[in-house]
């Protein structure tokens, strides 16, 4: 009973999830509509997640947020159009008779705690895990049990892709509401188990700007970026599916290098152009492209988001030698055996065919280190309360 | 009397240009049919040029070329092309009856000479000039006074718009055979005394992918490349126009940028992608950008070829500060007083304000140097016959 119970508290983990086709771009700004659909890949919680708790009681004077033990300003409208919204459904669920497990207030005030277990410094999104983890957690706490697309996407767009396991399409949707504007599992996490994904992170060297600032100028100035979003994508999107459904790699990798090129390109179409690539990210592109034409085949293939770090797509079978590949030809500076993170990888020998073929100097140091993972379930919600990131109090625990 | 002059020979000069709507892939290969229509801005021959001397006489055995000293294979298809050209413009000459001032026989062999004055290694479009100075010099060999486009195409699309002065116009064409695929003079060199040109030469690290075969792979992969060819060159074209006429440099400038930054984004549209800006090309569009918001105004533009140097254009009255500025972020290291090359320049010291908006970390010889030039003329005769590059043997004389 909510007497009882002051406090009630869930927590839950959700991904990050790579973009194989694009989203760069929105229709309308307030409600995060996009001008294209987009596809990606959900990466596992093993090596990438965000945690985070809610709690409700009817002893908490306001809504507070802390993000990797550091309180937040919960004012920030983005995470208001979260709150609004979760609140917007669960009002609308209770109108409509359906059971309600946790007896509690909707005007009571909500304690939210986020971290990563993934440094910020990697340069990957984590806002949309983390947004797809609050609008998970939320719904939890509120017994919302309808499509969440919505509250995650008004906190980060592409969140609304990692509110579910393997491969997931955010459908652009047609309507001015947004209500078609929905994320959908294209293929489970089992589907493809050979599927490996490296994120090869590189030592950035300046701030870069912003994705939301950064797709608004390109919607504005890129005449490119709309040919792209009228006329290509569409095919894309069913041959990336096509491409997915039927575990074609040769398919999926071009597809995937092509989207990244496309996408960059009409940051670079934009005024001021916009660069994420770095020389870095460009001698990666050249590896895999090198790697390719020794093999004759496309073995692995590359992505690049909104900034220099390069993810890496391939077969199981094909990790051990391209890992060997990069390490050839941008050898660790100093943090040795911290070099390999993730997934267990031995690097085999390369032989001299394929270094002769890779043609680089090495540069020492400009890849970090390498993140080695592979396509992973949804969002999950932690039974054990030890878990909690807020204490009893309402407040982060000590540890967090 | 051709008996009493073994040896006719003819020099000439023709200028660089950079186009500011650029060019990029063919619709016919072999008659170098452009997919767009390009402008360009003609630089003066005073800093960069090519000189080129042909020689026809009876006693030669075979057609021969030295280019900047070195004897090259004459046999090479676009050097073939633009002999058989000019040879056949000046048979139809003949064949309609017009006065033949040289009375040389077109099946004598030639022998041609050619240098530039400027390093290879500027990475500067050495092949415009040289095949526009072919073309040109070819011509008063052979008498032949018709439009020189089609010669000067067939060697290198973009030396059609070296034949001329000022602002030149390379219009694509309609018809399939090429002949209304020919350069024109829109504005002559004395229409805009102001404007400058400061070529910003990159030190470049790696071999870069020819232009021939980027955009032959452009336009077989890149869809970008295709809409811009189709739906936003042609009006581009008619803008930069109206704004070389009006001498707005704020339209100018802008237009020049946002070309440049669309022809690479197609180049990175292209698979595998093509990349010719580094890392440092990067900073001086960031520099550019700057230095204009501080300013509030278009005061400088860039654009690059397919390769990593700018070409920036200004007027008169901001190169001092602009040239300064380059000098801040990219200090010279050990050339000196050899930075500044071509028209005088004497930067003026920086205001804090602009050092404190260019917000940069100095990167000391990433830039090698400069060349200060202005707008110019088309090609030139020489009539100093000291000035041929061969000598009476009709082979390169010592010095060349």
């Amino acid at each position: 009973m909510a007497s009882e119970k002051p406090l009630v508290a869930v927590t839950c983990t959700a991904p990050v999830n790579i973009a194989v086709i694009k989203y760069w771009g929105k229709r309308d700004e307030d409600l995060v509509l996009p001008i294209n659909s987009s596809l990606s890949v959900t990466l596992h919680q093993d090596q990438l997640k965000t945690t985070t708790t809610a709690a409700v009681s009817k002893d908490f004077t306001e809504d507070r947020i802390w993000l990797n033990g550091r309180e937040e300003d919960v004012g920030q409208p983005r995470l208001q159009a979260c709150l609004r919204e979760i609140r917007r459904l669960a009002r609308k669920r209770r109108s409509t008779g359906d059971e309600d497990p946790l007896p509690l207030s909707l005007t009571y005030k909500v304690h939210i705690a986020s971290v990563n277990n993934f440094p910020t410094a990697a340069g990957l999104a984590s806002s949309a895990a983390g947004y797809a983890c609050l609008a998970y957690t939320l719904a939890q706490v509120y017994g919302v049990d309808s499509d969440l697309s919505e509250v995650a996407r008004r906190g980060s767009g592409s969140a609304c892709r990692s509110l579910y396991g393997g491969f997931v399409e955010w459908q652009m949707g047609e309507r001015a509401d947004g209500k078609d504007s929905i994320a959908r599992q294209v293929a489970p996490e089992s589907h493809w188990p050979e599927l490996r994904v490296l994120i090869l992170v590189v030592s950035a060297e300046k701030k870069l700007m912003g994705s939301t600032a950064g797709m608004q100028t390109s919607v504005e100035t890129s005449p490119l970026l709309r040919f792209r979003a009228e006329s290509v994508v569409p095919a894309r999107m069913a041959e990336m599916t096509r491409c997915i459904q039927e575990r074609d790699f040769q398919g999926f990798g071009q597809l995937t290098m092509k989207d990244s090129n496309q996408f960059h390109a009409t940051c670079l179409d934009t005024f001021p152009p916009i660069s994420y690539l770095s020389d870095t990210s460009r001698r990666i592109v050249h590896l895999v492209h090198r790697f390719n034409t020794h093999h004759e085949q496309t073995k692995v293939a590359y992505t690049f988001d909104a900034g220099p770090n390069a993810v890496v797509f391939t077969l199981e079978d094909t990790v051990p030698e391209f890992v060997a590949a990069v390490q050839h030809c941008f050898p660790p500076e100093s943090n040795g055996d911290k070099f390999l993170k993730g997934l267990p990888v031995r690097p085999t020998p390369l032989s001299d065919e394929l270094k002769a073929a890779l043609d680089v100097d090495p540069i020492p140091g400009s890849i970090k280190y390498i993140i080695a993972t592979q396509v992973g379930p949804g969002p999950q919600i932690l039974d054990d309360p030890h878990a909690h990131l807020l204490g009893p109090d309402g407040l982060p625990k000590p540890a967090a």
